[in-house]
């Protein structure tokens, strides 16, 4: 055996995330490691969660960073607020609404699933229809922005809906947070969850959560243990918690944190609604090319979060071929569509730092040169212009 | 809120870790992030596998880092193995063992403590008695090395215990692995997890994981599913296992990976029988010094972790007031006590890149300057002779 060091190839991401990592991140990840109790650590997770609070819109104390992916993040929401034999309404509209229904069944919860088409919204009004067939459902679950699909619900509507039903309002946001708007206070949200590797420019591996009072109080007075010891928030506060004596729970991934930290600090000297507002001019921008060149979205443009642009895969084209061609000859990835979707679309992802001019004109030059020469119907000569007329 | 980068304090980690990171490491850890399906990434996680099992010895298939903290690899291990009223022998001798209760119930198992004084290692007797009078016990479970205490128990010993009594061996290898002889084939260990951050050189954050063909016999027939959708290694084999599609479960925490992936080849480098060489050799060093000044070991001799020496407290002494100026004055950490020896111990780790000869004499230096200059009971002038004199 004798393996050498990895050197990563450099790749400009415009997939479903991770996208490109701000060198800011990369280069804080770097520093040196200190102490998970050290009182310079312990001041930094003071800040941590303050940014998270700006970058969630919310004043819940309950918000932190969970040390491990988003996965881990829907599970920690989920595994808190359900004990066995609980209901609950999970509104299926893409790949993580199912993914939902699994760890939820895992929780030994009772699953009402709701389902909308791919590539749709949630449909509020069946999701009340299930609550009030199933008065009993302790929480309303659903994807604010399916990465599967790059559709946008109304998560507001939705929150509404389920306090009106005396239901929680649990939310995936892996993809909405810092890209698109996203108030947990002022829609209502109960619980939700993120990943640091989508619009925050930073690197894969953590999940923001965040948690209402209401949602607090229904994890404090639970009769059983959450079902793992390792996501378990009562135990996890007396870490993280405000005026915790920041007992040792588990050894906080450092690092990754620092560079959770620096995604956060140039997440709130951008200003989150001017990166609101960055994500959706960007994408205008990536549409008037796309659709210069011919292709479709998949997503009504109502429902089309900017920062995950889902088009559909012209006929006779082989949609990985395609990929690979861009990832060699360009280094350049996009994602492939996932479940229902695969094979027929791909996911153009302009998130965090992934969400600039020359990343734009890059995917529309490369697109147009692979496609052009691989014979797609597509109209060449078009998208720059097209591009063009529309940066503001 | 205007909150700015972070810098933190540059720090020598000679506590329970996270230890001393190599340069190499963060280095590698800040290079570009690539996309978790990426061509290139996947040949990475190739690598990381098979380094892994020379770290483990074993030629395990199941040999994968889990994308969390070792509390996590902890769960991994219980989750999948343990069934809802399946029976566990759990032996305790400080924390870890206790968490492992904590762990095992919640996963619905019926468990059995076997009890040893903190400080002292896993008597296999016990153990043994306890397996015979649970028949119906699935599962060993032990701590190898025990972080709180800085003991280590005879993991062959008690494997073989385990298997003549029809139970897998379930082992705690976070402070040992890299650190001190462990031999996952040889021993027959079924199960098995560990942390970056020790031995490693590594930042905190991934859990190494190997399961034998036994223990994965069991969790392929399991009759429940796994209460965890993110740990359920049945899922994430179809990401990380052989011939796999390398299909998307979660997004992996691409640059921890790649951290991981150079401490590896570091440890291949210098070779393994050398590395466990090395914390011994500098563990002799830093002893000779400790009980020169009149410091005397927690841990009796044979049972020693070299990695983790555990010394009492001088009488008189206010433990947290030595650290803080050890931490303020010198940049220098040490560990507290945990559980029954929290302020009765210091915990001085001497693992991974922090096992050096520098280290060392800054840590006797630093302490023989604060203990003198509070009054301490100690021996002036004679520590630094007596690890000089301990040098090979």
């Amino acid at each position: 055996m004798s393996i050498t060091s990895f050197n990563p190839p450099v790749r400009t991401l415009m997939g479903p995330g991770p996208s490109d990592v701000h060198p800011r991140v990369t280069s804080a990840m770097a520093r040196p490691c200190i102490g998970h109790l050290d009182p310079a650590f312990v001041g930094m997770m003071d800040e941590v969660k303050s940014m998270l609070q700006y970058a969630f819109q919310t004043q819940n104390q309950l918000t932190i960073p969970v040390s491990a992916p988003g996965s881990a993040g829907m599970e920690t929401t989920f595994q808190n607020i359900l004990e066995p034999g609980d209901k609950v309404v999970i509104c299926q509209n893409g790949v993580f609404g199912g993914r939902m229904k699994e760890v939820a069944e895992r929780c030994g919860a009772e699953v009402v699933m709701v389902e909308d088409d791919w590539g749709k919204p949630v449909d509020p009004n069946k999701a009340e229809e299930a609550l009030k067939a199933n008065p009993d459902a302790k929480v309303l679950a659903f994807v604010h922005a399916e990465t599967s699909t790059g559709a946008r619900s109304d998560a507001k509507t939705l929150c509404k809906i389920a306090h009106d039903n005396d239901a929680l309002a649990l939310v995936d946001a892996v993809t909405s947070l810092g890209g698109s708007e996203l108030k947990v206070d002022d829609w209502g949200i109960d619980a939700i969850y993120s990943g640091t590797q989508k619009c925050l420019s930073c690197t894969p591996g953590i999940s923001p959560v965040s948690f209402s009072q209401r949602a607090v109080d229904v994890i404090t007075s639970r009769k059983t243990k959450v079902q793992s010891w390792f996501l378990d928030t009562n135990l996890v506060m007396g870490y993280w918690g405000p005026n915790a004596k920041r007992a040792y729970h588990h050894t906080a991934p450092v690092n990754a944190m620092y560079a959770l930290h620096e995604s956060l600090v140039m997440l709130q000297d951008e200003g989150i609604e001017n990166a609101w507002a960055r994500h959706y001019n960007n994408h205008l921008v990536l549409r008037a090319g796309l659709e210069a060149m011919g292709l479709n979205f998949v997503v009504e443009e109502e429902y089309r979060l900017p920062q995950l642009n889902s088009v559909t895969v012209p006929d006779g084209v082989d949609e990985a071929a395609v990929r690979g061609r861009l990832l060699n000859d360009f280094n350049l990835e996009i994602g492939a569509g996932l479940g229902a979707l695969a094979g027929k679309v791909w996911r153009i992802g302009l998130m965090g730092h992934s969400s600039r001019y020359e990343n734009i004109f890059l995917c529309l030059s490369a697109l147009e040169s692979v496609l052009g020469d691989m014979g797609a119907p597509i109209n060449k000569g078009a998208a720059l212009d097209a591009a063009t007329a529309a940066m503001k």
